[in-house]
């Protein structure tokens, strides 16, 4: 394959996810072809990155800076805190722009398999939020897993504590969705979550 | 999305051929949570490769060296040549070690749309080494299309001058293929191609 760089630099690539050993090459060759104009420049940038990249201690979200540019931004409603499972989560809601308010962002959900416990999700820094006073609203927008919904009844039981209200985000038919493609689970929440048309 | 670096991150790793807009920010989010784990190491083996890289004058192959470790190598049979389209073709056959030969790497195919002419297919360093001497069959290993085929008859004529013998791969049913999958074009070479049982 053409010298011990150049495998090495396959074998990285194909433990991204998403990549897979076929497209690691083909991601390999498409740099190797433009060393200077494609493969120094995304080098450069993943130099960058790691040395700039911070998890923010107020929210968990990973950023070039500590606080967040969302907790930083003020115009960002710090009363309506979204709880997320992952910065993928919270990425995902920002690109939507359907949130106004802030985020926490756990880390992960419980999860027995994986050996996640309490003490392994980012919520200190949400309760001290919370103690510090100001929070109107806990939005809880995790996934519709077993995990999600575990973690959620976990974390509800742990926010009764304060006089904050907590709500979760609506299950139901995904926009643009068919329902003869849909699984019984959703079908059945959505049924359930039904309203007056 | 978190700092300029991290979106530069993100734009350029969306770039790379098999990494869409979503599967990026996946690969940059696995990345920018080990930071010194992985991105680090991806970074210097891009930085390593881009530096080592190099177009084999002999065959067109990239590698750390020039000439490759396919021409370098003495256990190789250089009277037998492979011509193939791309490095990506000859890293498929060295994969399989179907081939015990070197090879011609061409760096695409003649093509109208693509603005690929005779002058711009590494074609030179196979004539320069046929006129050496030595060279006792070549292999066209080109793709099953339009302009593979067309640059397979150009490619036969350039040589017709020459006396060493031109082969084509076989064309019919792939391995482990089912014929009711196959499409007209692949049905009718492998009827043609048909040989006593």
């Amino acid at each position: 394959m053409g010298g011990t760089d150049i495998e090495r630099l396959i074998a990285l690539l194909a433990r991204l996810p998403g990549l897979g050993p076929r497209s690691a090459r083909r991601a390999a060759l498409a740099l190797l072809r433009q060393p200077q104009a494609r493969m120094l420049p995304l080098a450069q940038a993943m130099e960058q990155a790691a040395r700039s990249v911070r998890t923010c201690s107020s929210c968990g979200n990973l950023d070039t800076h500590d606080p967040c540019t969302i907790c930083a931004d003020p115009g960002r409603d710090r009363g309506l805190v979204c709880v997320v499972e992952t910065v993928g989560d919270l990425w995902a809601l920002e690109r939507a722009g359907v949130h106004r308010g802030v985020y926490q962002v756990l880390g992960g959900t419980l999860s027995a398999l994986a050996g996640m416990g309490p003490d392994d999700l980012n919520v200190a820094s949400l309760l001290a939020r919370i103690e510090q006073g100001g929070v109107r609203e806990i939005i809880l927008a995790l996934g519709a897993t077993v995990d999600g919904a575990t973690t959620a009844h976990w974390l509800q039981d742990r926010l009764a504590a304060f006089d904050v209200p907590v709500s979760r985000v609506g299950q139901g038919v995904p926009m643009g969705g068919a329902l003869d493609v849909l699984d019984d689970g959703t079908l059945a929440a959505a049924l359930m979550a039904r309203r007056p048309a």
